[in-house]
């Protein structure tokens, strides 16, 4: 037993030989080989290139044959937040019937209603919850996960959060980027008066990340910052000490107005603003200029009836866009990225190259993954996806249908 | 060997019991069957009921334990187009970058492009391309299809279309009802002055019409009656040849705009108006008194970044609403319409039940197949939908996550 598996005749994606993020036009070059074949090894890619051009005499366990069928890296979600604690069905039904956020924070609803139910449970009860979703996300296409915290917002919780996300990173063929983002919202017990505020601050700076530093539970810091949640001020100050414990910033960016977040971003160069659903030609080229990726959330546009932000402005003034699902138990609990790719072409108009190259290479250069994920090259991770159909357009122009044949995850098959 | 399979320990919706449209408010009751087990025999349901109150002494060849899971009636997809030739892939992508309807049509795009395409091929090229649409279709849950012609604009290519959706209703498992469109689109050759396009409507009273009833074709006839297709006259003139021919009528309208062709549903009393993106308080009235169900077809309004149409002033004005893919290939060429359904509450404000008795019910009802679809009752066809979960509400919270475990069709599995 080799333990080669050898892919034959298949139109290959292999997003090679790019820059650290494809910026603008340059995201629609996805490096096809046509009539391709590769062979994985030992949960790597072993070797990519020209059927005619394979090497001779390779002993080969399994050979597939793709007859044409489009091979491209698997999805890469940058932005999630799937570990948390029961559901919020009835919100969503209550929005849909009209209900406004007062009245569904009224009900018990909001973000808070998911604290509570964070809290509640122990570490096994959340890792089994927010495995399942794991799972159904992996089936849709997605192998590699940036998990947030943030329906903690007390120390404890927020560890035993990033604890069970890095648990589901040890699960077979499954990759995880852990960020914390303990200000995520003001904690029902800080609500009181602006002291009691700054004092929940204070303790994300003096307790909260040097205890999640000292378990290096976190890979990243992110801030909601916009209206209603983070001032810049404060974010600055909670980033700034993340940076002091050798923490990476990303940022929840501009989804309510021109609030300070995309500038904010620039400023301390993040690894990515997220959401952006409103940003003018300067913050896009301040975002550019700083090589921040500008990550977008069509999902959650999609459930929230918001509009939807303007990939295309930011593809063609340079940026690299990633694309993520917001996958959360309140705006936005979508799970399948392939989906959230249609829609972000649909609604946020990237063309169907752009928005592959935004949910493989450029997710992976957010988390720092480009050197195991997001392209098909030699020594790269054996995480790719069958297509069942030779038009990776498919993808988007029959949006939702079943158009992904197998999943593969460090060169073993994902199961339906 | 009895045939008979069982399903127990299932929360069933039933949708029994309901008037020949639920309407309004009435879409919300499920009529639901909490720890319920349902026979199937022949391909019918023989029996459905508490699982406590399953009849002794039945001899079962087959038991599934569903352990608490969802089973619902199979989708019903009252508004396609799913016969046509080749693709408009190349179309989406001038959309995305930004091309105007104009720019489309000067490169060879738009409806008159299926057009040609469709003409150029033979009955079993078309029943091959068509087929594989309808076998994604299936997996996605749909087993029952109305299908359009419409792409032939001439005598033989309508009667070449509607001869392959008759085809498509023999396969085992898949139900058809054809309609007759052959007022989809004013074609290239009719295009040169009023005297040409009034020769063309003229040819399908004399001509199209007759024929297909002469070859029982048509369930059903249907016009685009709207800006830039078919005024209101015309449309009424071709719907009052199809009645004399037998042949009853649907509608597309209000699409573009309160362009008269809801009010002209309610006048001739048609079986379903689709799409009504523009619905005012007073059409959505003479709809009701009408009896004509609204088709909400929310896939359409996306791929076309146009608003969603307000499917909840519908149902709370007390309309029976149904919820379609509209599958086509241009303005919408989705085939999932377990998706649909959720663009249907996360866009048009449905809540979950309501959109459920719109893709199944309600849709059977607009297709004249209340009789033997759309409710899970004894002596209806066995089309049903095992879900992942006990909260069909998942399909809308979790949209595109895999949830839909299995497809039976005519009591067989559908293959995955």
């Amino acid at each position: 037993m080799s333990g080669r598996r050898l892919f034959r005749h298949a139109r290959i994606l292999t997003l090679a030989g790019s820059a650290e993020a494809r910026r603008g036009p340059a995201m629609r070059e996805l490096a096809v080989i046509e009539d391709g074949a590769m062979v994985t090894e030992g949960g790597r890619i072993a070797w990519v290139g020209a059927d005619a051009d394979l090497p001779t005499g390779l002993v080969i366990d399994d050979v597939h044959e793709l007859e044409g069928r489009v091979i491209m890296p698997a999805f890469v979600d940058s932005h999630t937040h799937l570990v948390w604690g029961g559901d919020r069905r009835d919100e969503m039904q209550m929005r849909l019937e009209g209900a406004d956020y007062e009245a569904i924070f009224a009900a018990g609803g909001g973000i808070l209603s998911s604290v509570a139910r964070t809290r509640a449970l122990d570490e096994d009860a959340l890792f089994e919850q927010s495995a399942a979703r794991l799972a159904r996300m992996r089936r849709c296409g997605t192998t590699a996960f940036e998990i947030k915290s943030g329906y903690g917002l007390d120390l404890e919780t927020e560890l035993r959060q990033l604890r069970v996300a890095r648990r589901l990173g040890e699960m077979q063929g499954v990759r995880v980027r852990t960020t914390c983002l303990t200000a995520h919202a003001v904690p029902e017990e800080a609500r009181a008066d602006e002291t009691a505020r700054a004092a929940f601050v204070d303790r994300i700076l003096d307790e909260v990340l040097p205890a999640v530093a000292a378990e290096q539970l976190a890979d990243f810091c992110d801030v909601f910052c916009d209206r209603g949640a983070f001032t810049v001020e404060e974010t600055r100050r909670v980033l700034a000490r993340a940076a002091e414990l050798g923490i990476p910033p990303r940022l929840h960016a501009n989804e309510f107005g021109h609030t300070g977040g995309a500038k904010l971003a620039a400023e301390v160069g993040a690894r990515s603003a997220d959401h952006l659903l409103h940003l003018d030609a300067e913050e896009r080229a301040a975002l550019r200029e700083a090589g921040v990726i500008a990550t977008l959330l069509p999902g959650t546009s999609l459930v929230l009836a918001k509009p939807f932000a303007d990939g295309r402005a930011m593809v063609d003034d340079g940026l690299a866009v990633a694309v993520a699902t917001d996958c959360n138990p309140g705006s936005c609990p979508m799970e399948n990225l392939g989906l959230v790719l249609a829609l972000a072409c649909h609604g946020c108009r990237l063309l169907p190259a752009e928005a592959i190259c935004a949910v493989t290479h450029n997710a992976a250069v957010s988390l720092d993954l480009a050197d195991e994920r997001g392209r098909l090259e030699p020594g790269l991770a054996a995480d790719f996806l069958e297509l069942d159909t030779d038009d990776e357009r498919d993808l988007v122009y029959h949006a939702g249908s079943p158009f992904l044949r197998r999943v593969w995850a460090a060169g073993s098959l994902v199961p339906r």
